[in-house]
């Protein structure tokens, strides 16, 4: 039994990360349908296009952020060495909350401005970006937890590691969730800071017998 | 003629699932779209936000249903040995079911709770998830009948259950249909339901000598 | 200079393939975003699905062409053993034609039943369907020219054949356009005709040492 | 530490070309969503068609320019031996400018006619083509700055000769936005003209022992 059969539900990664990668090419690109075209106003098409920044300011981050998920999920990917019907199930579960993302953001977007519907806006996009950080801690869990899924060889250490960046991820989306209910410039500063934080280059997986 | 002539219209199924690949990727990515950011009123968008559950539920429903869709492909075509021009046709009919599903999911979100189209909705709907079973079920028979396509090694009694799997399927969405003009509220929980039972996983093939 | 060097303009086809695909698959998935869920009148919403019916027929019938443009796609790029800068520009028109699709579809599915504008839609979707037939012919001149970028040991005869059979469907389009104007029915009609006729399986390519 | 550890930041380019080339083939697709179907009016629908050349003419210079920019990159990353986290991270950067040229494509085709606004609409457009153009050039600089990432066998005229090339292409851009805002004809018959240039065949890449 040490050869997969064909057809075998213990299968390579490599269809499951190129679907993902289809997904988060799609969801990025479809995150400039959300930049609607100003009409014809009383201002002139240049203040018009200026007064959309809030609509590019989203653009931006959510543009950044889907990206550093597809790097990351090709990062991590990596230390697998197999997946199975579970694990296929909660990746399909976080490629849900990456394919959503254009729905808040375009939510920020339109009330970013808007005084009186602000906070719920920004509370919002916070949670949006909660929901893809929890999934995948969850799917990292899974995947790590008694080593069902993660390359034998890697050091406990860096896994402990990771488990504790990605747990930290989640606490502190749920803090730009909160801080948003108080002032939304706070969640949203937040939320820019972890995104910046998250452009830094991932730590380098240890092995067990690495000497480097 | 052993070797296939450079060519030859019996290829390898390598492109027709990256195609397929692409129209599942784009699809569900797509569903996001149905989901409208709600313009100012009287309400705060907070409350508009949660009276949008309608449209989570249904993209939700319509994201795991491709989904397993995707998973079932490519689960399926690792048991297929070649592809000919029929079965090219009967896969590209299958995905334009597929690539159908985002309209009734919209028209589900958007009269969901409108009671007087209600009813409507649920079963055009349930008509939408019966279309891609139907068409699935249609390729299957063609590429299993005298063993046209599938591994010729595969167990029949194993091809028997999958037949009347994606069988019982077509007979259990053409259910939904007619218990959503009954009450909407049990076509729809039929839906769930079934979308519920295909999260499983998979029943492993069976070879004819096979001894697991 | 039997290697090509790295960067040599004279590649593989398989990035102008994987590109290719990419545009087809999002072209044709991207048609059912021309069917617009109906507004809330006086009319049942079952009513006004069914009253949709033009809107189907246009992605039925705009779906089976991009798919079997992808299909040909494939089946002609076989037969190529290199590409080209030139060759690589007239494919980039190519599917500048493909991806032009869903505008006329969705012309198409707005005015069909719009008696003071039914032939004029018809007539601009069946020069939609002209577009593509028209560049593709032009490739495949371009291409089999002096054997420019086709296997050399492909027999004259299946060239002359693809030749007049391609050049015969622009013909044939150029037809629907012109009867289109006559009466918008016949233009669709042979529109209808022609894609039906494409569903055939295409010619198996003859070699010239080819005995089967 | 000849061979790369599994894991290492030191990639394949493989990955990162397969999504630039999703986003590529989306964004190009999207474009088509610009072309908005002209509602019922007093004129008929044969007009409004013809009315809607600048939208004609914007979809397809934004098509040909996505298109040159896939092929470039193509050309590009085969000169690149390895990728790093800051390539990456450049490259994400100009994808977003990528993603982004279907909202300034739409401006233009919206108010190209608009006598009030169509010097911003033109200023805008060649802003959108400025930003890819920027972008990259940053990415090439990065990239042969000491050679950190292409092929040190690369004769170093040619790398000159390109760093020339597109840094040119930056200042010519910088001049089509300046000229947009004397005259929008002069500004856009700028874009359109490098277009054409961009179509010819890039320069072959030389190698330090290349005689040829």
């Amino acid at each position: 039994m040490s050869e997969p059969k064909p057809g075998s539900t213990e299968r390579e990664t490599d269809r499951i990360e190129a679907f993902s990668d289809g997904v988060f090419a799609i969801a990025i690109t479809l995150l400039i349908l959300d930049i609607k075209v100003p009409r014809q106003s009383s201002s002139s098409l240049l203040v018009m296009l200026l007064n959309l920044w809030p609509a590019y300011f989203a653009y931006i981050l959510s543009f950044v952020m889907i990206g550093i998920y597809w790097a990351q999920h090709h990062y991590i990917f990596k230390l697998f060495q197999k997946t199975n019907h579970l694990l296929n199930l909660l990746n399909l579960f976080f490629l849900l909350c990456i394919a959503f993302l254009p729905f808040p953001t375009q939510v920020l977007n339109e009330y970013m401005l808007d005084s009186a519907n602000q906070t719920a806006a920004a509370t919002f996009y916070a949670f949006g970006l909660l929901l893809p950080a929890g999934s995948w801690f969850l799917m990292w869990l899974y995947a790590t937890h008694g080593r069902r899924i993660v390359d034998n060889r890697l050091d406990p250490g860096y896994l402990r590691r990771m488990t504790v960046q990605y747990g930290g991820s989640v606490a502190l989306y749920l803090g730009a969730v909160l801080l948003s209910l108080i002032d939304f410039r706070w969640g949203l500063g937040l939320c820019v800071g972890l995104t910046l934080l998250y452009l830094l280059p991932p730590p380098r997986p240890r092995y067990v017998d690495d000497q480097s």
